[in-house]
């Protein structure tokens, strides 16, 4: 058998965030598979097929992609971000597993990305600079019990937590409940960091405290596209003049010297 | 004040894995600055200067590039990875907020890379699907209580761990006090995947379980250049004749249907 799939990281949306081993994986496709947005990032190239589906249907997406490939077909498909964090390569990876025993034997390749977290953090300093969490507010896939006891834990025992997937038209209530649970444990003062488009044209960026973030994101309409990073104890905000704050989480804990 | 301080991000050892942004900051710096091992991979060009430190001089560095910046230059800190994940870019905050205020106007801007646990998690599948955390090891900065108590929160709470800096000469026993605290939490069957030296020629990636993984540590050599992932309850290890086990975590939780 000589399919192939390969799951490619397109980045953020800026194109310089697009790495070559990307670029050189949509070049040799014979068809792209994808959620319209995705693939509309990616040129159109003459005699590759185009398989356009929508953002809920990620694992039906997944076992076409794979029966093209098992066709003998080089197939393509694309992700934002990185392909690996909340995103195709885990549906595809089940769909194998639950698939005809052929598809453990075609070529699969991931193809890493900079993922929204890394570019969020990028625009304001260094706010994932020591130990982090992500976490999806997503209660699709998981109860919110399970999302409570997470921001919990990782609130608790001290680590940044970038929050992905915080708000949509169908979950509308989440991000603010978990602002509310993280202010159990951190001080109203806590740095966040709200990132909406980053890398797109309508990119906006805004540094705000735990205690204003919901007024923040209410004011921003935070949505599948924002990425929010909740600091630490001991992250720190750096205010400059007429510039975005630093933000960022010191390489070594309080009381132990670099 | 014209000065300009890109700290870049060149992502793991393979150069295709170096983004157009971080090409270009780089091309457009005046001086370099780096651990040495990391300007190793960056080309020479004409009328650049390249200033090598040793990799414990992480805040000495950091000033010497605002210095260098603020007369002016535009200078270019490089690391590998991402920059802002257990990296410099927090070193160069930290600098900005003790300096001097001439520094907080300075245009720092912070290039992302593909970070490590992005790159390791490619070459098996998607093992960082769903909810994980990112936890450095060393000791150095941080009392080892407090990585035990990350570790317990984190594994107690379902997250996939990624283990950076899992091992020195100076820290030789920490990872596999890391594995027996884990196994507190975690079935021995859990998936646990090392990946050495990912994107470069003597690469070397391994999957194998919670239960044997301190044997398979000592095996590998285990060191700085390793990033250890190990899986939650969920993350599953699927076998394939003849290639690594792909690993993934599911998208949805136990019980919940996607």
């Amino acid at each position: 058998m000589s399919g192939r799939l390969a799951v490619i990281g397109l980045g953020p949306g800026d194109a310089r965030w697009l790495t070559p081993e990307a670029e050189a994986a949509l070049a040799a496709a014979d068809a792209l598979y994808g959620y319209g947005p995705y693939l509309d990032r990616v040129p159109a190239r003459p005699g590759q097929a185009r398989h356009t589906s929508d953002n809920r249907e990620e694992g039906e997406r997944a076992a076409a992609a794979l029966r093209h490939a098992a066709n003998g077909a080089a197939v393509a498909m694309v992700s934002g971000g990185d392909p690996g964090v909340f995103a195709m390569a885990a549906a595809v990876c089940a769909a194998i597993e639950a698939g005809p025993a052929a598809w453990r034997q075609l070529d699969l390749v991931v193809v890493p990305g900079i993922t929204a977290m890394l570019a969020v953090a990028a625009r304001v300093g260094a706010p994932l600079g020591h130990d982090f969490c992500a976490l999806s507010l997503s209660d699709n896939l998981k109860p919110w019990q399970v999302i409570e006891k997470r921001l919990d834990a990782a609130a608790g025992a001290g680590f940044v937590i970038a929050l992905y997937n915080p708000v949509s038209r169908a979950r509308p209530w989440q991000l603010g409940a978990a602002f509310d649970r993280l202010a159990r444990h951190l001080p109203a003062a806590t740095p966040v960091v709200f990132g909406r488009a980053v890398g797109r044209a309508d990119e906006h960026v805004e540094v705000t405290t735990l205690g204003a973030a919901g007024v923040v994101a209410a004011e921003l309409a935070a949505d599948m596209a924002t990425l929010v990073i909740v600091g630490s104890p001991e992250t720190r905000a750096v205010a400059r003049d007429g510039r975005t704050p630093l933000v960022y989480t010191p390489r070594a804990s309080a009381g132990v010297s670099a």
